[in-house]
């Protein structure tokens, strides 16, 4: 199975870059354009200021079995005619996340800061999908990306910022927002 | 922070081989000895079986606060004068373990098959190194990299039978163990 994906930014490309926003710490390159291929393609990469981030679909690290169950009965898949709004939202965490021991990271993302609760309540109108790039030398963590029609932004950018405000969100010590439109 | 590392099989190299024998599913290739290397050092295979297996060290999956205390009180680090045995041991979980929640993984892992319970019964005796390969394209899921000295051998054999024994290794669809020398 193909789990390794490549997002390639740059002049051309599927999905056209609306904005780049740094949300914490440094921000990422502009860029007209952003595709997302499986990483064995060897994109083609154009524009002086283009860039590539890698991650790996991989299996779930927090989430119990009711959560899983309650995540996939309401979650619809990637590419859906309607959904021609998209975010990349690439994060890493901090030193002091990443030490701690798995309970507590549980403990962090969901019985404190409700990580998947207040996701499935933008479900199904928000697809999701989550890469994992921290063990493979990039430069961030998590690359997540959404996908929803025009009409549901504005629960999107509700559930962005709960998550936000979270205490989970404060092991972030770098994300970029990325929105795109095709 | 360098976290990736080759295992490197061939006809020379700093740990000698001693057995390479299929517990589980396929073997790998006879080889006369074993190199571990920063993964970026490009080493140089030798012979006519050799094989590369490539593994990264990561954050902990399963472990608890008091759980990581427990094992950080009495671990030992690699390098040991005295450990002059080495084992590798490289195992595939199969689609049904994969597919688990995490917490049914934890719950089997560690409820149910005690594996950390059992691993500190034998620490500081058995010095221990767990790379992740699941998600980077390599035959395994894991590698285990375990040194002991000579005369720590029998409780090394213990504790891996007694593993093998658990519920948790009933998810296991391949196993090679390799046994070293230096």
């Amino acid at each position: 199975m193909q789990n390794k994906f490549a997002f390639v930014a740059g002049d051309t490309g599927s999905w056209q870059v609306r904005s780049i926003e740094a949300v914490i710490g440094e921000a990422l390159g502009p860029a007209r354009a952003v595709d997302v291929v499986a990483a064995d393609a060897q994109p083609t990469v154009s524009g002086p200021s283009a860039w590539v981030l890698h991650g790996l679909m991989s299996n779930v690290r927090y989430a119990t079995r009711p959560e899983v169950t309650a995540l996939r009965a309401v979650s619809e898949p990637l590419g859906r005619p309607q959904a021609r709004s998209a975010a990349l939202i690439p994060i890493r965490k901090n030193a002091a996340w990443w030490a701690l021991a798995q309970d507590e990271r549980r403990a962090i993302f969901e019985e404190t800061s409700h990580h998947t609760a207040i996701g499935l309540e933008y479900l199904p109108a928000v697809a999701r999908q989550l890469f994992h790039c921290r063990d493979i030398a990039e430069p961030f963590d998590f690359l997540t990306w959404f996908e929803y029609a025009p009409e549901d932004a504005a629960g999107f950018e509700t559930l962005v910022a709960r998550l936000r405000a979270t205490k989970e969100w404060t092991y972030v010590e770098r994300e970029v927002d990325i929105r795109l439109e095709r």
